[in-house]
């Protein structure tokens, strides 16, 4: 719509189906102008959708497992070769915990379960600028974003060890960003977004009540998957290229708020 | 350059010479393809060269005393007459300290003149708020934005009583934005912009040491007058709908550093 | 009970009567083993019990508008040589908004009113500040505390402009809390409690349904009182001398909640 | 000396040798009137003087790996049984990253040092709840600290992966201290101490010139081991059982610096 990626490169980590916001930025980034390779586990591409996105937006499909530095580095290689240079922006949107699909309460968590997942939905982010900077495989004032919730400073009970997991994912991108900025000029953000009905979201013991006391609590109300990845292009672009080791709220605003008027009408 | 502004109108407080980031904002909006009004107050009118801008950008120029409800609210009706319609944006891009002019010390203020910078750099903020909120004046998914410092949450010594002054104007972009987004969908933001060497910036005590310190924190070096206006380009347009009541910090990073090696060299 | 305090001089603003927190830190105060000096406004001295708190203490009551630099210079230097030397701790307890007391809603404030309650609310701790600095009137590794609420960082719709003028006051910690502790080694602090029903706090529209709200949303329930006055006489004592330009939050886990399990219950 | 915790029982994790935080706190608590247990991994045992600090105090030494679910089910049903009863304090001070031991840079971590570190540094603080908690262990209104650094908020290159850890260690702190606060009313909050010249703090590179550095940051200058302990004393005490899920500063002020006159002096 505004060509404000025209020319640019990227890699999209973990779009799934039209419910994630990971395919709502390829479709977006398509839209702007950018080519980019999409992304995701050996097992999510057989679950997903993705080669139809694939189609739509002219990209190319690399399986890739988001822990493992061979499959990211060959991931890296081969969108380097595929794109024809460096890479200007990339989307980290990757999370699982198994504890919360086993149902396993926070204060009983299988520590193994909590390595996993760990490893899955925060230190994949650190593997992943790992090999993009030891490769020096970023254009210069390039763009990284990873997706974030909230519950990484305040306590939402169901979100389990991903809570945990998400204030590990935002420290990285301050650590790593530091590193990326000092001496790529590349910039590194998380995106901490409104509860999103996307197949991960959905799998958060109570989701529906949550999502509904989060439109609530929001004075513009939830944001959605398009608007999250209209935001990602915006961080992407570059009218953004100072903007670094930030966590940047997406949501409606219900981050500073210590209670809405519809929330109090439940307790008058 | 990407018509991310085409269609929407704005009133922009603040710019006074080439230096003024409001005059960057204007700049861009103007290439973005808003239509805008400038404004001032008249001290500063006569000070500054807004109506070299004027021409530039094809606006007028409208006297305010930010400070004067009456003086806003002939501003807030004339830029509508002027513009057709609605407001989509504004920027609030004002401060001033009386007891930094005058190099009082904060263990030493002088309260009348603490009270005037606070009514200039802090309740503005709230008066065109208030204008723009009970005149209807904000088009629905509009977008408010004001400028603003770290020393809101870091002290700096030689900010003086502009700390609290931020501190205060964040606050009102809390409290106004709820009731602006819940009853107008429009949203309202602060930008934490690295230092600058603008008219305002540079009367701060030591500002050149100061800068320099801040480059040499930053990862991606301060963000210059430029930068901030792309940067707040972004967040007029409609990609960011559902960013509100935030402190959005454009700073190369410095808010998140600890300290840096070139930093830590001088102690080693 | 455990003579936290012995041998130390304080001055307390604020208590009213056995509701105030200022009350509760007297009683606790003397318990500790401090010798202090009550003080309040003019009119509040009348309102109020004081006389007997200052019976059943041991304290003298002055009285002083803590908007008056000269009531303030007056207070303090009655103060000490009441107390016999320099001053070890202070509390800071006051708070009044206009507009609330008038039930303006926060999008229509009156100006003055606006005015008024930031200096009875904000700018009183700079000045009482101010006195105590420049007098050299408090002992090294004393240390100042004043009373704040969690509006200061989050939206609380009822709470109007007392969310800015928090916002000021804990920024003045911070700025004070500096040049107070580079020079004297003084250490300035604001406590954030739990909504407690004292009389200033049942001024704020829909008291009841909020304390309740507060209740349900933090695990270990609201902070009373006299708990309050327990945490300020940790932050008066020995133990904690070099906590400083802190906000300590003091509300039984509320600040740091997303959503609780009873609040969730409400929207399933 | 105040009798604060006459009749309290702890455990404390981590005291090594006389520099150590985790011994200041013993030496303290003894002081207070409580009776605990000393506990430390089996070689930290064999390297340090434990049992020197164990007959001062008159406590009992049991080792423990804390990475261990089936060590910390032995320790706390030990502890409960040579001190007669439930627990009321218990602080964990256990850092150790293998990254930084070996000197590997953040952006080449090894991702088997990383994962141990993690779960020394991080997930040992929730085995060790997961325990306390399950075994309801502790006494209501018992109080559980862990030790943490600014790093978790803020960059400071050299500290590696221990910024990453420390993040996810107060992430911990949220939400086991929800299920804590509401379950067994018990509060848990971590302490942010200045950088300290202990056998851990002194692994970090450049330590000497970083301390330094911190030390002209903070207007009170470093925190102690010894204070760091008085202060921790007050979070064990009755004084302050409304305050939980906190990140507690232990400063000199530092975190709330954007600056100092003494390193300004260096940037002009």
């Amino acid at each position: 719509m505004y060509n404000l990626l025209k020319g640019k490169k990227g890699i999209i980590f973990g779009a799934l189906n039209e419910q994630s916001i990971a395919w709502k930025v390829a479709e977006r980034a398509h839209e702007e102008g950018a080519e980019f390779v999409l992304t995701n586990a050996p097992i999510a591409l057989r679950m997903g959708q993705l080669n139809a996105l694939a189609e739509k937006t002219g990209s190319q499909v690399i399986a890739a497992d988001a822990t493992s530095l061979e499959d990211i580095t060959a991931l890296v290689e081969q969108s380097m070769e595929i794109l024809g240079g460096k890479i200007d922006f990339v989307l980290h949107s990757i999370g699982m915990s198994v504890n919360v699909r086993k149902k396993i309460h926070y204060t009983d968590s299988n520590y193994d379960f909590t390595a996993k997942g760990w490893d899955i939905s925060a230190l994949s982010f650190h593997k992943v600028m790992n090999v993009l900077y030891n490769k020096k495989a970023m254009s210069e004032w390039g763009s990284i974003v990873a997706l974030t919730y909230m519950a990484a400073q305040r306590v939402f009970p169901d979100y389990n060890d991903m809570a945990d997991n998400k204030a590990y994912l935002e420290s990285i991108a301050r650590s790593f960003g530091y590193f990326f900025g000092r001496d790529h000029k590349v910039r590194v953000n998380t995106i901490s977004q409104s509860p999103t009905p996307t197949t991960a979201g959905s799998g958060v013991k109570g989701f529906d009540g949550f999502i509904e006391y989060a439109e609530k609590m929001s004075p513009l109300g939830n944001a959605s998957a398009l608007e999250c990845a209209d935001y990602t292009i915006s961080m992407f672009s570059d009218l953004t290229k100072k903007v670094t080791m930030q966590n940047l709220f997406h949501d409606g605003g219900f981050s500073n708020m210590g209670v809405s008027d519809p929330v109090m009408e439940k307790f008058e």
